[in-house]
């Protein structure tokens, strides 16, 4: 059986990325493309790379355009899913990239968002314990933020297993399109090319509500984070280096996670002593996982490398629509990168 | 019906490719894998990226360990391939990705390779008339080189249309992967990033009597060609600036690669005034041609975009070998790249 | 003694490399900074390199703000200067980096600007024949754009010797900073890591009047130019790789390039067998070139790199000023590249 | 007065960078140049950048070749400094940028180096208290590692100023020069560019004990560390991102490192607000620092940016000479970073 699939933000980075998996989707026929700025516009000029479409045409986002199709992907911006979600039929599968239905907390929202919540909807991280029995069969699925799926695959095992004090500090670092196709000054070429930068230091990046949900959930307490974003000079991938103190008498964590990956297929905990590499990913839906306990510090030190906007975007997405679908979960996605 | 494929270099860049499309091709399943200095070792210590086969083990390059498989990929360093065909039996399609058996004169092959020339075998490149038609049912196949591939794309049509003066002037910038795995200080990622380097200039590099080859094939007259392939700071792609004097009276020339590529599936020529980019082709068997005819310089600027892995090397094998084994030709290749 | 200068369009990458090379010339005191949209904002809010300069503020720019300096850098987008230069006083220095007064022709300027010509000034390129001299004591200069310092240099001296045909084949690759800081989505990093493409193909650039200018300068005849400008993944840097038809009889040409900079302190003609590469000239003042004659398709094909942003703009433009004012030519200006 | 100077490993990637600095310094003069395998060839082989020295020659490192020069600067693999060391003259000022000197604990020395600790030398780093005394008239210098500077920048004022827990997190980024010149698989290019990963995860990196050195000593008690290093897809660079739990009651941290680092020329703390990155300090002599207090953790997230092989090796190195021969400290080193 095949489902008809229209993509709201097509012009986007994650929209491009979403029509790359699902052009290689056998039970998918990709219908609807919307924009707004790009709308009238050839899908080939805004995505080249899309060869296998490049007779399509964009049109605007609305509810209309997208009406009549199994499944909704929407890539907007934040803030613009809800109304347009309300009025899409409740048969209708929508799979919303934005963050408005992540969170569980009405005051997180407010305070990082600014405006009202719209909402919870089934989250769409299925290595997450209790995710994959939620989506199967929904019909409004919330797609994880990219920082949020690779913190939560490095930590949650671990966490999980009442290995760690509820305190989690994170670095990661993000190739440039988790910022977007807007043009900006700051992420010009000639601006990040050879550039390390932090930004939203200090807890004031908007996945971080998400990360405290997500590390609390699995650890059963309040789980306070540090997250400092970093934007390194690489188009794709996202590199999370996440620890967090030891329990007392904790000398042995690598049992929890493969406890928690032995049958995930999208998740490679690596053999011991090799370590995650954004590269090995690119374009994969694969995250890969690897730790460390520092006994000098007491910390487990634990990495996982995803691409941004496969697994952490347009895959994890896809892998939740096929189970919401009632479709084998791995169909359709790559688990092998494009490396080197 | 299901083609056992060997691999002989899979530790390598190109070997790496070969395998990444083999995992995601309906109707073959991978077999043995071989390796020099990384025999012995699992694939996924070299190959992390390819999550699919990460429980595979290389083992030695021998003619007995590739033995009983329907194909065998050779991507070994030039001058190891002869010998090692010859002791395949003639049932096996033999996918040769190195320049072994690419020239058909043995004055240049010597000239530029300095050993005994081991013969010609059906040329990978089915979108140069003749070649498709030598491919099918054939069980050597001679892959093209990642330059030769590229420039040929860009000029063939109008040196076959008789468009061109004979001379051809090609500047190509090539991502590092094509300069091999072999550890080298020049290729260090501290040298090469930020840098832009030519390399064989005057008509060292031993792609060049292949392009003379293809060309002077194409204009049914000896074609003189420049060729100056530079490093660019990035792993894959391939951007090929051509360039010929058009014959008095031609004032128009797209005509002639409308015609070339009208049928072809991997080739992209991209509507008017829109240009080739590497990064619209990362991962893709695709090859992005556009051109312009300078009336200033009298001249027919041609340029393509690949992947020097992909249809620069391994896609083109796979989609050689498709038409070989009586599959269709796209079977299995990607025409969507990974971007941005 | 000192001079004082301001520099106008001190917020874009040219004016901020302007100001880093002043900032370590003994001779120079900095005196106002304008800008447009960033006026009234700290210069290190637009400039965070510039430590040394950090308690500066941008003012608007204005004949009024720039008057009272010995020098006046403009680095402004084309067709300001000739207004703004013709309010500054005579005894003041004029040196612009844009290109109102490059070109000698006023047919090509309105061929390839569509405005009126505005005239000619002494042409910065101390090492091109005739061009130190018409510096000395100017009190106006126009700074070459930077495709045409690095081809120039690559080729004059075989034009000049008469060993070439009329005729001259230029692809060159440019870092991205070539383009400017304006945010322009094609300019990001997502979109030009991992990517070369070319633009203006096909005669279209605008620094190719000032090559045709310059090269039929050096041969005493009219050369045509097929020029090729890509866009390379760096954020500076130009390779240009130059090919011409060698005459006949002609078989030697290097002496040619060795008599032309025996005393070029910017100029490195390479040993033998030994390339230019962007990353060795990076922040310095200095040109790399090399040539080889390729008897196969009897083009001398010649190559030079530069800093675009130094040699090729602000270094170049404070080695003109330094002969304007008298001052030794190096003064200041770094010759060692910050590699790797 | 000027002081000869020699360079013992002046083949690698320090020091290239050392020589960059010396040729701009006015009171040195360049003496012998050392290396081991590349002896008996000419530096603008290996160093090709540095055209203002491209006729000097390389030769066979040794005590005698070293012998007679006012300062010697080595730059050589671990290990090889204490042996040559103890053959040059007390007179003679030793200026080791290795590690051999760096570390007061025989027991971590031993622990991370494997070897008999070598002693210990006054500390190239004139921020951190105490240094800067101990540099004057010495005739000995540590230079620190590069890691080590970036860090103990960014956190010694807090702990100094008793506002952190005993306990600190760090990630750090650093380019690829870091890693060295040796040709090694892992660094090529293809493999580093658009690539993130860790190494020595979990405590075993041989910085680690250094970190712990200087926080305690700035602490005035024992801080443990957690370090993890990560390679960054650029050839220069370190981001330090730094963070450790503040005490009870402490709500601000600022004023710590306003009063640490008002006098310091090589220090910028940035405006609140403006966050440091890699490309604002290239081939610089400054350290870029910023810090924000995450009331939702209670932690300091502390940020500093230096260019590994500038402030972090040769630049630390010839600041410390100045300290060291009665120099102002500045002299002959660049403020201002290369960007874009």
């Amino acid at each position: 059986m095949t489902f008809g699939v229209a993509v709201a933000g097509a012009s986007g980075y994650a929209g491009g990325e979403i029509l790359r998996l699902l052009a290689a989707h056998p039970e998918v026929e990709i219908g609807t493309l919307t924009a707004h700025s790009s709308a009238g516009r050839p899908l080939s000029e805004v995505q080249p790379q899309l060869g296998s479409l490049h007779n399509r045409l964009l049109v605007e986002t609305s509810a209309d355009s997208l009406a009549g199709h199994d499944v909704v992907f929407l890539a907007l911006p934040h803030g613009q899913s809800a109304e347009l979600a309300g009025r899409l039929g409740d048969s209708t599968l929508v799979v919303d990239c934005g963050a408005d239905f992540r969170l569980r907390s009405p005051a997180a929202w407010e305070t990082f968002y600014g405006s009202p919540h719209a909402g919870v909807w089934p989250y769409g991280l299925p290595e997450l314990p209790g995710c994959r029995e939620a989506l199967r069969n929904t019909r409004r699925i919330a797609v994880p933020g990219c920082y949020p799926t690779a913190v939560t695959l490095a930590l949650f095992p671990a966490f999980a297993a009442g290995l760690l004090e509820p305190e989690a500090v994170i670095v990661a670092a993000s190739g440039t399109s988790g910022a977007g196709r807007a043009a900006r000054t700051r992420l010009l070429g000639s601006e990040v090319m050879g550039s390390m930068s932090p930004y939203g230091v200090g807890g004031g990046h908007r996945h971080t509500p998400e990360l405290v949900q997500n590390l609390s959930a699995a650890a059963g307490e309040a789980v306070t984070v540090s997250f400092t974003p970093t934007l390194a000079p690489m188009p794709r991938g996202i590199l999370a280096t996440c620890s967090a103190r030891v329990r007392e008498g904790v000398h042995e964590v690598r049992a929890a996670y493969e406890k928690a990956f032995a049958d995930e297929p999208f998740v490679r905990l690596l053999p011991e002593g090799r370590w995650p590499s954004t590269s090995a990913v690119l374009g994969s839906n694969t995250a890969q996982v690897q730790m460390a306990l520092d006994e000098g510090a007491r910390r487990l030190v634990a990495v996982s490398a995803i691409d941004n906007l496969t697994k952490g975007t347009a895959g994890g997405a896809v892998q939740s629509m096929n189970i919401a679908l009632g479709l084998p979960e791995t169909l359709g996605l790559p688990m092998n990168g494009v490396a080197p």
